[in-house]
Order: structure tokens, then C-alpha cells, then sequence
């Protein structure tokens, strides 16, 4: 994440802002808006649910385009399960937002984030877009009021910015990201935009996207809950004129998008519902990376994995158990774990090791590191995922009204 | 479960006890034994967990079988993951057990719960075990003695008896299980033994068990850990000279193993560890049972949806979003949903309901029901489970030793 000191750098021709709409009963931030003054290429991934949102279906409809000129995003409502009237509000959102914007409603795409199963209120979200339009900037500080207008239960934005010279220009990438619960992995977990100035056609965003969310947004765990709203967004907004990128220079740009997505990821897990410690899993020796994903969303999601990590509590018998039921086809004997480098379990059977030393080193470090190796192949896969305590329990246990 | 009041029925030809044996911390009732005083049929079916514990790998080994005289049971130590020492301890518990009843070692069943990768302590296993035989009895407070033995966070032990006639001749049944966490389905999840002196084949046990465990234990889960030791065992004293039961009379005798296991897999949901909620999921008029089941698992496991009915929300989108990426192929304009019988989503869209009533139904009616419907076809599933607490957190969060 960008030390929150340094300069955010903006991609050329995007606007943002972030207002406060009074869609959240809380009053705070809840209505962003990311735009272009010029036709963007865009890309998109989102949620395998099958119950999913209005503005899901609104996006799919219409990505990857050459054309898209803004991002809509509502916290506080998702307008998911919200049958034939939600849907008509995702599409008249992106209608208001086009009048505003002097375009057609299938240049603009929407996301929500919220509560499941309640209407949007449209006054509010009229009301909301007229101050959002009217203060877009292209400074720091509108993309920061965007990133914070996108939070739910998130305990702080997450924003980064990234520039690299690619075809011997400069080509930058802003990733807004927000998450905290109802993270699983399984599809893009959450909301995520990135954007760029570099010069790529939507196809080759959608490949690039795919890939990188692949590797980091599906790589993360909060409950293991898979949310109805799931969407991340790449758009470019040098995609007309200029020479697309190709060869080795895309492969520099795809890189900036997965070192993006990574860090994104990360900072969702980091900063999980209630969490106070943040996981890494790694598990190698696979035979396929199915496998080694198979066993670390496994271990990622286990109750009694998260609640002994809460406890600084070295009881590595809950994470191989855990490995055990991942539906992957292994001997017992070849599996070992080591705990923050501790090795506790070599092939089968117990390691000696100091449990109070582990322990404090488990309290103390950050991200805590779980390495499970089978001796299968050459596959691994990294996780990231936070532990589950008694206040995540408080947070999701509150009366939703 | 039996009335506490009410007689608890002794198959013939079955005794049993219940001794401290020292390997608890707590310094509580540690180790059970059930005895037959004529070889009896036996059937078992385990976890799939890939790493299992030693005494699975032994009943694996053993069963069916026509010669069984005694299951051993420890709690306080699970002897999973403990390598080669491990697999020598179990063997050497039915070693000692064989010497004490004099019988063959490969005649005594063992069973163990508790921690995972630490070697059970075979001095105070060799005491217990002299003592439990020692205090071997037909008389019920002997079988409630043992049901103890084998809990391990369980507030109250699992012990039930049935009594139909079959054949002409009366047949009792008495079944005793244990477990509060580390509880997921996909396999016989937790501790469970049946004895009845009906007169029933190995192999026809073999039959009757896999599909009773099927729909009771393995549509039960707490977390969704599966379990390193989940064992139930069906042994039938009677199997020797008498006319083995067919047809009819073998499927009534099938009918009560059946509810047996549904009552004790009810009973663990009932007791799940810090819980404050026992949960019924009812999935209907889906394509397949396997569809129904995904479904009712993902709503299960959801600690979104735990947490909800922990804190009585009628927070319904959760539970329909969790149906939603149970990987069955549906369309959200079929499903529906009811909580506690008051229809909150009806075919892809919100109904409206009283929020506070409901929220009241759920805080006192046990168990909450929770019915999903699809329109795919007639296939359905029953689920238990419980909700998610902060006891729950802090009952695994604290240190193993």
C-alpha cells in the first residue's frame, strides 16, 4: 500500500470524488465516482454466485467495451437479491450518471457494497451523483475521498498508485480496493478499480485481469463467504489513438496489474472484520496449483485454524487436520509444517519445538507465515487470510437495522 | 435423546464402564469400554480426512468383522498425526485390553478424541484400562459412565436406547456419540457407537450404517472441520447362531439405526461448542440430494449466517447469497426462503415481513428452521448446525497445554 505520505500519483485523464449521499445510516462517505475524459477500454471480473447483484449484471452486459467513460460505486446498499426493481435502479443510476456526464447510460458501469436485499434509495443516489459529478479533480485528495467512499466495514481505505516506464513511456496504474467480510475466494472478492494511462485493448485487459485476479483476490479469505457483489475493474484510459501495447512491454504492464492485485489483496486480509493477526499460507510440493490452493483455502477458512492463531496458540494439529479434508489425494508422510520457520510436523509425524517460544513469536509477527509442503510435485500456491475473533463475531452478530 | 428420568435399555450380551484414566488435564472421566460377551458382528464407518489417526487405521483394518468383543475409547487425546508411535500405541492399547478380557488383540476396537500430535501416555492407558474392565457392569449407569468418558467439550453426554420388536423377538439398540467441534460433514463426523442385539450380518450392518451416517452425521457440521478420528461403529451381539434378520424385518431394524444416528447427529449440532442456537436447514425441490446437501452445507458454514442467528438478525441475504455459491447451477428468480415459516425472499425477490417479530421468533424458538427452496426438481436434504459465538472463539482461541 502507498505510505499514506507519499505522493499518489494519477493516471492521466481520470477524475474522481466521493461524497456523502445519506445512503449509510452511519451518515459517512457512500457514493464515489471515477471518471474519464476519454473513451476507456475496460475489463472486468466478478462474483460465481449465483444469487448476484444488480450492478454485477448491469457490468457483465456490457464488458469487456472500448467505450466506458465512468464507474459508479454505492456503500451501504448492494442491491443484490433485489429481483426486477433492483436491477431497473442499477440501470437508472448509470442513467442519471450519464446526463450528468453528457453520455449514454452504457458508458457507465456501477458497483454497490452493503446490505443484501433492500432497495436503493434513488432520491438519495440522485442527489448523491449531482454533488459527485460536480466536485470530480484529478488531485490526490478526490481519489482518496473515492477510495474512503467505497468502504464498508473496512477500518481504512486501501489505495495504491505504481508508474514504470513501459514502451518507453510512462504508464500508471491506481488501484482502489475496499473488503472486509464476506470475502471468500472462488471469483474476485470484493470491490477493486484500477486504472491506467497505458495504451491496452479491453481483450487484452480482460486476459491480464483474469490472470491477476487469479493469483491474489482469489487467494484470499476472510469467512469464506462469497459475496453476491464481487467485481474488480481495469480501465485504460489511453486505449484510442495511441499504440496498443504488445510483446514484452504488455507483459511489463500485466506485471504492474499483478503486483497491484497482490498488494490489494493483501490489505483486505490484513484488515479482515474484527481480525488482529494476518496470515500467510504457502503450500508447495503439489502436484497441480489446484492442489495447493485446494489445501490453503482449506486451512484459510478453518475456524479452529483462525481461532488457535488468535490465541497465539502453536496447535498445528487443527492445520494439518485442516489440510487433510481439502479433497486432495495425499499420504500422510509426505506432508511437513513449519509455523513462522518453525518446523512442528516433519512427514507424519510430531517435530520437537519450543511451544512457548512459538507462541510468543505467533503473537507478535506480522503477517504470521503457515508453510505446508507435501512432496507431490512442484506446485504451490500462496494465501492470504486474518484470524477469527470474538469482536468479528460482535460486528456480524449486530441487528442489521 | 432419552429422558434423563427415563430406563435406559442394556442390549443383551453388552457391558460397559467409564474410568479416569489420568490422560485428561481436567482430571475428568477419560477412557470407556463396551464389551460383548459373544462375538459380535461389527461395522464402522470413518473420516476421510487424509491424515487420520491411528486407531481409524486400526478399525479400518479390522472391519467388517463377525468376532469383535470390545471397542476401547479415550478422550483427552486424539492420537492423530503422531506418527509410527502412534499407530504402535493403539495397537498396544488393544493389546492390553485383548490380555484383560482374553481374547485376541484384533478383536478390540479402539477409538480416541482429543488433541491433535501428542503420543497417548501408554502407562496410565495400561492402568485405566485395568480398572475400566475391572468395573465392567450390565446395569445403565455403567453405559452413562461410559458416555461421559468419551466427551470431550460436550456440556452433556449422548446416550439413547430403543426397544422394537423384529422378527418376532424384541431387538434394542443403544447408541452413545460425543463431539462439539472440529465437526464438518463429508464423512462420519465425530465419535458414535451403536450396539443392539439384533441378530444382523456384518455386511448387512455395513449397508444399514453407510446410509444411516449418511443422512444424520454427514449432514451435520459445527465449523466445517472435518475431524482426524470421526468414527461411528455398529456391532450386533447376536449375530453368532441366530437366524440373521432379512427383508422386512432387516429394513425396520435399518429404519431404527437410522433414527438413532438422526437423534445423536441432532444432539451434537444441539451441544456445538459455546452455541446459543441449534439450526435446522431444510433444502427443497432441487435436481439432485447432492445439490440439496451442497446447498444446506454452505448455509451451514457460513459464519456470516452463524453469526446472524447468533445476534437473531433476520439478515436474510446472507443465507441466500451462501446458497448462491454452493457451485449448484441455479437461477435466483427460483429460489425462495423462509425463516422460522415467514417467507422473507419469494422467488429472486425480498417479501416483506415484520423485522422485530421475526428477530424475536428466532431469539427463542430451538431449533431456528431454515427452508430453501429451488425449482429444479424433487430432491431435498435436512441440515443441522449451530450458531457462531464469541464462546465459541474463546473456548478455541485458548492455549492447547
Amino acid at each position: 500500500m502507498n505510505d499514506p505520505a507519499a505522493e499518489l500519483l494519477i493516471p492521466h485523464r481520470f477524475r474522481a470524488s466521493g461524497v456523502k449521499a445519506g445512503i449509510k445510516p452511519s451518515g459517512g462517505d457512500d457514493l464515489a465516482v471515477l471518471a474519464a475524459s476519454a473513451p476507456c477500454a475496460a475489463a472486468g471480473t466478478f462474483t460465481t454466485n449465483r444469487v448476484c447483484a444488480a450492478p454485477v449484471k448491469w457490468c457483465r452486459g456490457l464488458l469487456p467495451a472500448e467505450d466506458i467513460l465512468a464507474v459508479v460505486v454505492n456503500s451501504g446498499n448492494a442491491n443484490a437479491a433485489t429481483g426486477e426493481p433492483g436491477l431497473a435502479n442499477a440501470r437508472q443510476t448509470a442513467v442519471h450518471a450519464a446526463e450528468l456526464l453528457g453520455c449514454r447510460p452504457e458508458q457507465v458501469l456501477v458497483a454497490s457494497t452493503g446490505v443484501i436485499g433492500h432497495q436503493l434509495p434513488m432520491p438519495k443516489v440522485k442527489a448523491g451523483l449531482a454533488a459527485a459529478v460536480a466536485s470530480l479533480s484529478d488531485q490526490p485528495e478526490a481519489f482518496q475521498a473515492a477510495a474512503r467512499s467505497v468502504m464498508t466495514t473496512d477500518t481504512r481505505p486501501k489505495i495504491l498508485s505504481e508508474r514504470r516506464a513501459i514502451a518507453g513511456q510512462d504508464a500508471t496504474l491506481l488501484g482502489i480496493a475496499k473488503g472486509a467480510a464476506m470475502i471468500g475466494p472462488r471469483m474476485a472478492t470484493m470491490l477493486a478499480f484500477l486504472l491506467t494511462d497505458a495504451p491496452v485493448r479491453s481483450h487484452d485487459l480482460r486476459a491480464i485481469l483474469a490472470d491477476a485476479v487469479d493469483s491474489s483476490f482469489n487467494c484470499l479469505s476472510v469467512e469464506g463467504h462469497a459475496s453476491t457483489n464481487d467485481t474488480v475493474l481495469l480501465l485504460s484510459s489511453a486505449a484510442g489513438p495511441a499504440a496498443p501495447l504488445s510483446g514484452s512491454d504488455l507483459a511489463e504492464f500485466a506485471s504492474m496489474v499483478g503486483s497491484a492485485c497482490e498488494t490489494l489483496a493483501r490489505a483486505i486480509a490484513d484488515d479482515g472484520e474484527g481480525s488482529t493477526h494476518f496470515i500467510t499460507i504457502d503450500v508447495e510440493a503439489c502436484r497441480t496449483t489446484a492442489d495447493a490452493r485446494a489445501i490453503a483455502r482449506c486451512v484459510a477458512e478453518s475456524a479452529l485454524v483462525k481461532t488457535a492463531i488468535h490465541g497465539a496458540d502453536p496447535n498445528w494439529g487443527r492445520i494439518v487436520s485442516a489440510a487433510g479434508y481439502a479433497g486432495v489425494d495425499f499420504r500422510e508422510e509426505e506432508l511437513s509444517l513449519w509455523i513462522n520457520e518453525v518446523p512442528v510436523y516433519r512427514e507424519g509425524s510430531p517435530a520437537a519445538f519450543d511451544e512457548q517460544t512459538l507462541s510468543a513469536s505467533i503473537r507478535s509477527r506480522r503477517p504470521v507465515d503457515l508453510r505446508l509442503t507435501l512432496g507431490s510435485g512442484d506446485a504451490s500456491a500462496r494465501f492470504w487470510t486474518c484470524d477469527l475473533t470474538a469482536e468479528y463475531v460482535r460486528l456480524n452478530a449486530d441487528y442489521t437495522t
